[in-house]
């Protein structure tokens, strides 16, 4: 299983994934599913991944090698953060097809991603792009997107993420909603990856990978995990508990 | 959908439910999912409910009916709650297989059950019962059981409930549990049936149908949304933050 997060807030863009891959319980590796690329000077992309391993690292790497060959259409090549989702789409099902139409196989080999970033001239933009190859962007309404084992971190997101949550804001947020991930499915795990990059910056303000004993980390899943057990505790009473 | 949860503490058990059916996203209807079955004397049993609502109307009217007519197997001859939680999961498999192999359908009428309660002379327990009729009984490590839509209201419940936790506290859990899944999916909607079994009582303490603005559910969802917000906004501070 996975876990990634990405967020849209005015300031800019938040991502969080885990590092837990699983073939069965009794196969566990540790990927990271963050790769970022940087055209420099003119767009920087994030792309968090979920679903089969090696379709997600064949798509990553069909991405580089595009931008190391300069080739006619690549990340370097796209107009705005649309084309380029459609780009890494098809990339994404063609790897698909090939396995499955030409090899004849009845096995999916289904990945999908989350793309955000900026190219120059455009706003920043997120997106999450199926493994059909198309692709839905934010809303301002609900600003974060996720992939994988979403439920368990959900209602923090939506009780905190607003447009107008500063970075910093959104990127606890998005640590906190992966604790509570971790916690309940053990197909999720650490090291977190956290990256904020900022509106018109086109490169990471600030980029990590924390572990469980990581001291802003443990400190932060201290402080959250004590402040919701006071916070039970301090739940109204029942009438009958008041007589 | 439907979300239940039970818990099974030292000094009793407590359940809750939601009450939201829905037929698609333009069928929606409310029918409460927890039924309760008083053996005078001897026996007190609750049921909740998920799953397809002709199978569960079926298998209350069944258990209701064994009853009035005092047939030889029926939850007043049960000698323990493993007794009642097969003669309850039989009901279930023969109704379901009457419509899919004697009406030769291949549609699924499956229907799960969480079955709490006490026979005088046993203790208090709590199982879950499958489409397929077996069940199995909670385990003192992770002292609760749910139906349905079981993953946004699962962080609390792993942060909260041990079998040393009151009664009271399990209930206000249950009911903060509801409400992040209520928060996060439409198809989990009051009114919400809590009801609070002290173990020897053979008689609820306590039985209500709560809505969202009856005054303590409106008070405690006030307090907790209130208390995650500050909780959240006196998180520990990134490094940069503090320069």
């Amino acid at each position: 299983m996975t876990y990634c997060v990405a967020i849209a807030v005015d300031k800019g863009l938040v991502f969080a994934s885990d590092s837990r891959t699983n073939a069965g319980v009794d196969h566990i590796s540790v990927y990271p599913k963050m790769n970022t690329f940087e055209i420099p000077g003119r767009a920087y992309f994030v792309l968090c991944s979920a679903g089969n391993l090696a379709t997600t690292q064949a798509v990553v790497k069909a991405i580089q090698r595009d931008l190391d060959h300069e080739v006619s259409e690549s990340l370097a090549t796209c107009r705005d953060m649309s084309d380029a989702a459609r780009y890494i789409g098809t990339l994404s099902v063609r790897h698909r097809l090939y396995y499955q139409k030409e090899l004849e196989q009845k096995a999916t080999f289904d990945a999908s991603f989350l793309l955000g970033g900026q190219v120059r001239g455009e706003s920043p933009d997120l997106m999450m792009i199926y493994p059909e190859g198309n692709y839905i962007t934010y809303s301002p309404y609900s600003p974060y997107m996720q992939l994988g084992e979403t439920k368990y971190g959900k209602p923090i997101l939506d009780r905190v993420i607003k447009c107008a949550t500063s970075l910093e804001d959104a990127a606890k947020c998005a640590l906190v909603s992966l604790d509570s991930t971790m916690r309940s499915n053990l197909s999720v795990a650490p090291p977190i990856d956290l990256l904020i990059l900022e509106k018109d910056a086109f490169e990471p303000a600030h980029r990590w990978q924390l572990k469980l004993n990581s001291p802003y980390y443990a400190s932060l899943r201290k402080r959250w995990g004590e402040g919701l057990l006071d916070l039970f505790n301090n739940l109204p009473a029942f009438d009958w508990e008041k007589e």
